[in-house]
Formats: structure tokens, C-alpha cells, sequence
């Protein structure tokens, strides 16, 4: 059960999302500012600035980026354990926000449709004897529509068609690619969409290419900086076969073990190439936690939205303080260290996207072991208090039953123009359009037993889920039956 | 390789085929004159012929019918292994003529997907060194396109809207039943359709319901026999939970041993109801290999096709003989009892859609354990002589590379409405109406191990494949070099 108000919520804070996310990576200026310390001392976030600095030297010959973001939600109940209380409701709080190779979006549209069909079958019904009159059904209705998959194509064909036609003279076909992990085990994540790029009228030729040497052995750069594609399978050196590449969609690339030479020199002639980027070099910099934090900082949204539209995206932050030696960095050292305020902080490197966070009370024992100069790479982020459920889980392991918490990640697909100015410019924000059809209804929901910290599918703590929407207040007498109910 | 003169043949005949058997299904007379034998002599033809009286002797309620046929051919040159001869090109000939739960048609259209997919990608291709000008590349214009589940979707969901609002007063919703068959291994080719048409606007609801006992105890026959679905997770006190049937989609009910007690009476009670059939039990007896001999006989087809018309279908004949005692069932028992001249023949039995064939030289040994009073249900075909390619199979056993043949099997889809006729009338045949889009697309196309009498993808024989289509003069010259160059 999800409040279908927060539901609702979140779908239509999106936009504003978006346009925020497209501002910070236009103003490099202040991001620079907010991640220098990083930059100082992280190898990935110094590598990838060395990138950006070198391709910028050059020129960047493409103005479009292609954005696939995902803003992470779980619901937060100030009391703790959900006991409903006169202004104290539960509200949207959020995770994280992802703007590199966001995942979970097929997955989640598949198990979403699963539902959907589980629940129009009456797969879940039982027959009771009594009382059938009263007995609530889960309705259809209940579960929103899923369209994923549908919208992340439309997004990718809409920045290929935006490409146009080839610029190199060479070549008479354009293309999309993918840049993947080698031996992706989630790769059913990632073919589907591949599948419907290739099954568009007429066809998107779309090619799967593993980071690094699989980039630099099949791909190369035109006199333009075209990005010209040559399929392994084709003799080279007969450019009839190669296709010069309209977007480049990062599924790879995001983790700091990928950048050996190899890695840097691919990403390097990515980023120097006239492909459209899903994400370019500076949008992928948004992604960094301490990005996330910098913007929970008084005043910092205003510089990029209206006092409206910070409103609303700051009723979303939790508390989330800087570990750097600024005043509130050296108060939040202060909360971290102390074994007992520190329950309620989970401490999370800037740069990955979860599974290195550290939670509560192991924070001191695990600052104690980091240099201090690295300190300022980490945020410290008040743990959000998320009504419990009860429930059942499904995978490998088998059926679990018992108290489970959730998480609504929300898509937001846009394609933007990039001003060239160096400092943000409200103009670029606004070249940010919606080019995804269905992105109303893109979204994944996942489910996890309550008692573990790290929300990820792939290492099995979770279950991709939909959201059954009914009213807060229904919600509410919900979860208070299930905490009485079930201690 | 396949000739694509035959393939465009094999789909426009499907429309003639489709007028044939829907007029073969409305002559009751003519259809218990060929198979009165068999009606005497096997249990199942007589039981279903009990049905059939037993229904009329109430009175049919229903007059549309859903026929979901596929035509099964293979390519035939007269010459044996191929030798392209004047005046002897390989040409069309049909294996059977399917009426009931006919299947594959999901697997088909997958594979076929998955090819034109593989195609497309260059995945069929490798780098040659040399003359790479040369090379002929398999390209994706080959590959038909094959669009067999929405074909079927269509024709279920056109009979669903032309049964229209439910007549029982008491129910709000119909429904389409699929009868299926117990731990149906091959749940894979019907699940995707049954999904499609859930996700239908509105969507139609469909349930699988096993054929037997379960059919018995989940419907049950209204006041006007409406067919009422009562779903088990829902209470059957109460009706507004209970669906009217629209659309009886029968995946089972065609082998013996369904017919216990409890089959009978539940494919009775389907008889009787106002549900439209697919197919009607008059319908399922043209699928009766006597009836493809029957036709076969010179001046049959006249009955019920235009002379141009009995002319093109007649064309795809083999030479297929009864085994009864007729002059050229006589005759045929000559054939088929000397182990020289019956190397050429496959004995069939009426019945069953493959599995139960007796090939070649072991004809005279089966015969001779065989009650002489049940030969007239069995009839004797001319083998098909298949021109060889070669070529790489992929299933569970691994890859297998040799010669190969294949088969293709046309989907023909309508609806028509029964005259109420005992005895053909060709108006009946005219109402037979083209309710599927795609349907010109609906095929499956199974490859197998030459040296393999059967085809049979369920047991293992043989691989769900595409076509490429090349003119047949090509298609001659590649054959011939396959025979000189493997032999």
C-alpha cells in the first residue's frame, strides 16, 4: 500500500527535478565549487574533471545531452514507527538522484505488469466464507500503469532523431550505443530496450559495446568528431558497414574499477565525439551525494529554481550535513562520532550509488579507521523513519514474510541544449524538453524486509514491487493496524 | 533458404483453404459419410459424434464458429534428393491441415523475431578476409515478418466483440475461457495470448480453466445457455463475480485419453452453450486426416470450391489414399503391404496430429498386427521428398549441422456464421469472414534433421526457425550445390 497523494506527488515533482538537475550540470562554476574537495581526493571524480577539462579545451562540438534520471523516494514518518498524530504525516522523502545508467526501469515495468495481471485474474483473492461482502479487494485500479520500457525508448529514439542525419560523408546510417559492463548479469535490464530501438519504423540500429577497449577497438572519431561505429562482424576498413553514432547511452562506466587506461581513453573519445551523451560528463557529476547534500544547503536551491519550486523540492531533503571542515561539516563530525547520535545518520560516500553506506552506530568505529582528509568526501544523512508493512517477498531465497519498508524511484527523461556559458544560465534549464511519451507513468517500485538496511535488488536484499494507491488517511489506519498487530 | 514464389503461395491459398474447411464443417452430411467408418471404429470420433448429436437434439444456440487453422506444407521435388530438372520444380505440398488447438504460433512468431533481430544486428555474419565484395549476406528484407500472436489476438478478440453483451441477467462482464490440458509443458505458446488480451483496451478477461473436472466445476450453463464462468478465488455463491463466456478457445480436448467420464461431459457442456466455439465440434472433425483423403479424392473439391479454386488447392496435394475397401482402398492395401513399394508411403492414422506415423518399409510388419476391421482408419500418403540444405539446428541437445528440412505451417484465421443447414450451403461458406489484422504475416516455420521421419519441436525433432525468402531459380542452384558438395 502506497498514499496515492505522495504517489502523485512525486510523479509531478519530476519536472521540476529535471529542470534542477539540468541547471547544476549548466553552472560548472558552481559545481566545481561544491565538488573541488572530491576532485582533490577521489581518483574517479579527479579523472572524469580531467576528462571534462580536456574535451572543453577542444571544444564540445554536440549541445544536446540526453538525460535518464531516477529520483529515489521512501515515505518518512516523523514518530518513528507510523503512529498517526495530529501534523506529523507521512511524507515523501528522498533517497538519492541518479543521473548515470539508471537501472530497474525494465524490471520494474515487467513486475509492475505482472501485478496488474495477478490482480485482474484474481490471482490474489481467496475465497472466504464470511463476510465476503466486506472483504476489501486489491482493484486493478489501485496499481498505476507502467510504462517504462516505452518511455526510456521514446527518449533514446527522440535524441537519435534530434541527431538527424549522418554528418560524415562516409557513412549513410546512424545509430545508438549502448556502453555496457562486461558479464552483466542484470542484463535483462538492458536488452528490452535494445529490442524496441530495433523494432521502431524504421528500425534503430542499436549496438551493445563494453567500456573500454571493446569502445576504443570498435569505434573512432571522424574529421568532425563524428562517432563512427564499425560492427566486429564487418571488415573495417570497408566503411559501407559502419554507422556513425547519434547517442551514446552509459550503462557502464560509473564505478571507479572501469577506469583502468582503457576506460579513460574510451570515455575520453565518447566524450570528445558529436554523439549525443546519456549523460554528458557534467551531468554525470550531479550524481555525486555530496551534489545532493550541497543542495540541501539553505539557500542553494534558489539559485537554480523559483522560491516556489524550492519549496517543493526541499519538503523532499532530509537532513543532510558535509563532513568537510566548514561549520556545519564539523558539527556534523560531531554527530557521527558520537555513538549514540549517530543511530539515527547513515554516512554515505559521495560517489557510488549505494552499497557502501555505512548505518548508525558502525559510523564512529568506521570514521575512526578513514584518514581525515578523506572525511570530506562523505555526507552524513538523517536515516529516514519509514512506515512498516506486512507483507510477502518472492525471489531466489524463497517467500519471506514479515515487516517490509519500500522505495518509489521516479524517471524523469529529457533531452537539453547546453548554452556554452560556463555559469548557469535559466535559458539552458528552459531548452529542457519532455521528449518521452509515458514519462507520467515511469517509475520502479521496490520492496525489501524492514529489518535490512541497503535497498538493492541485485544483491538480493529486494523485490521489485508495484504500489497499491489508496488514500493517506486509509494508509494510515493501515500501517497503525499492521504496528499493533504484528509488534 | 525458401523459395518466396511458394511462401506468397502457401499465405494466398490460406484464404481458399479457409473457404474450404469452413464449408467442409457446415456439410454434415457429406463430412458422416467420410467418416462413418471411423465413427464406428474409434472411440474418440464416436464419441464426439454422440456429442454432436446429442447438442443438435437440443439445438444449436450458437451460429458463429472461430476457426484458428494452419495449413502444414513442406517443399517437394519430384526428382527425390533435388535435382533441378525442367519441368520438375520443387513445389508445394501439404502435410495436414490443422483445425484444433493448433500450436506454435507464439513460439513461431518469437523466433522469427529473434532472427530478424539476429539478422539485423550482423550477428549471421563473419569477416572474411577475402572477397568480402562478394558475399552474399543474409539481410533482414529476407525474413518475412511474422505477426502470428497478434493475428490470433485479433481473430479471439473479434469473436469476443461479436458475441457482444452478456445475455444472462445476472452477470455484467464477459470473458474468454481457454480450455487447456494439465501440466501443459508447452504453456509458453499459449500464456502470451492469454496476456495480450488482458492488455487489450478495455482489456478482455481471459482464464485458463483445465479441461475435464475443472470445466465442470467452474461453469456452468444459464437459463438461455449462457456459459457462466465462476472464478475459484471468488466466491460462486455470489454471481457478481461470475463472467459470461464469450469465447471457448479449446488447447485441449483433441486426444483420447482426455475423454473420460468428466471430459465428455464437460466438452458437452461447451457444446451446448452459447459461447462461440473455436472450433465447433463439426469443425474439429475436419481436422480428421480422413477428411485431407477425402478431399484428395478426384471430383471432391468441386463440391465446394469454384473449379479455379479446387484447381489451386488441389495442386498441393499428395497422392493420399483411404485404406478401406473401395477400389483405391483396395489398391492401397496392395501399396502398403509390399515392404518395396511402401518405402515410399507413410500409413497416418486419421486421428491424431502427428506422432502416431508409421514410415516406409516398417508399414507391412505395423499392418500385420493390426485387426483388419480398423485399416479404414488409417490412410496412406505418398512421402514427401523434401529438397536438402544444410544447415545448424540449436535446441537442448546442443548444435547439430547437417542436412535439414523443413516445414511451414499457415495460419488461416475467420469467423462464420453456420447456415443451420444439414447439408452444404455455400452461403454458409461466404459469411466466413477475415477477422484478423497481420494475417498475412501468420506463419511458423520448423526445421529439422533430415534423417528424422517426424516433426515434432514438443519431442525434440526438430527447431522453431524463419525462412529467408530468394527466388526460386536461387533457391534451385543453392539446393543442387548442397547435394554436390554434402553428400
Amino acid at each position: 500500500l502506497f498514499p496515492s497523494e505522495l504517489f502523485d506527488e512525486a510523479i509531478a515533482l519530476q519536472e521540476t527535478y529535471k529542470k534542477l538537475y539540468v541547471a547544476v550540470a549548466g553552472d560548472e562554476e558552481w559545481l566545481y565549487a561544491t565538488l573541488k574537495n572530491i576532485i582533490q581526493s577521489d581518483t574517479l571524480a579527479e579523472m572524469l574533471w580531467n576528462i571534462h577539462t580536456e574535451v572543453k579545451e577542444e571544444g564540445y562540438v554536440q549541445d544536446l545531452t540526453l538525460g535518464i534520471f531516477r529520483s529515489d523516494y521512501m515515505l518518512h514518518s516523523p514518530s518513528g514507527l507510523f503512529q498517526p498524530r495530529q501534523g506529523q504525516a507521512v511524507q515523501l522523502r528522498q533517497v538519492e538522484f541518479n543521473t548515470v545508467s539508471c537501472a530497474g526501469g525494465v524490471h520494474g515495468n515487467r513486475v509492475s505488469d505482472m501485478h496488474q495481471y495477478l490482480v485482474q485474474t484474481g490471482a490474489y483473492e481467496t475465497q472466504t466464507s464470511t463476510d465476503v461482502e466486506d472483504t476489501i479487494y486489491l482493484a486493478s485500479s489501485m496499481l498505476p500503469p507502467n510504462h517504462t520500457v516505452r518511455a526510456v525508448v521514446s527518449g533514446l529514439s527522440g535524441a537519435h532523431r534530434a541527431y538527424g542525419a549522418p554528418k560524415s560523408s562516409t557513412v549513410t546510417r546512424t545509430c545508438v550505443l549502448f556502453i555496457v559492463q562486461p558479464r552483466n548479469f542484470n542484463i535483462a535490464d538492458e536488452k528490452p530496450i535494445e529490442y524496441a530501438l530495433w523494432e521502431q519504423i524504421p528500425p534503430i540500429p542499436t549496438f551493445r559495446v563494453i567500456f573500454g577497449s571493446d569502445v576504443l577497438a570498435h569505434t573512432s572519431l571522424g574529421p568532425s568528431k563524428e562517432l563512427i561505429y564499425h560492427p566486429p562482424s564487418r571488415p573495417k576498413q570497408l566503411s559501407k558497414y559502419s554507422l556513425e553514432v547519434s547517442v551514446v547511452y552509459m550503462r557502464a562506466g560509473f564505478e571507479v574499477h572501469e577506469y583502468d587506461d582503457m576506460g579513460r581513453m574510451a570515455r575520453l573519445r565518447l566524450e570528445k565525439s558529436r554523439a549525443i551523451k546519456c549523460p554528458s560528463i557534467l551531468s554525470h557529476f550531479t550524481t555525486f551525494k555530496k551534489v545532493q547534500q550541497a543542495l540541501a544547503m539553505p539557500g542553494s536551491l534558489e539559485r537554480f529554481l523559483s522560491e516556489d519550486e524550492a519549496v517543493q523540492i526541499s519538503k523532499t531533503f532530509a537532513p543532510i550535513y558535509p563532513m568537510d571542515d566548514s561549520d556545519a561539516g564539523l558539527c556534523a563530525r560531531k554527530l557521527a562520532m558520537d555513538p549514540e547520535l549517530a543511530r539515527e545518520y547513515v554516512l554515505k560516500p559521495s560517489l557510488e550509488g549505494g552499497g557502501h553506506n555505512v548505518y548508525g552506530e558502525n559510523i564512529p568505529k568506521f570514521l575512526a579507521e578513514v584518514p581525515a582528509e578523506l572525511w570530506p568526501s562523505y555526507v552524513l544523512m538523517k536515516r529516514i523513519q519509514p512506515p512498516i508493512l506486512y507483507n510477502a517477498l518472492m525471489s531466489a531465497r524463497g517467500i519471506q514474510e514479515g515487516p517490509v519498508v519500500s522505495e518509489l524511484g521516479v524517471f524523469g527523461i529529457c533531452l537539453w541544449r547546453r548554452s556554452g556559458a560556463d555559469k548557469f544560465d535559466r535559458k539552458e534549464a528552459e531548452t529542457c524538453t519532455e521528449i518521452a511519451r509515458h514519462s507520467k507513468a515511469s517509475w520502479s517500485f521496490k520492496t525489501k524486509d524492514a529489518s535490512v538496511n541497503e535497498m538493492s535488488v541485485v544483491k538480493g536484499y529486494g523485490c521489485f514491487d508495484s504500489p497499491a494507491l489508496i488514500d493517506l488517511e486509509k494508509f494510515s489506519a493501515c500501517c497503525h493496524q499492521s504496528s499493533m498487530e504484528n509488534p
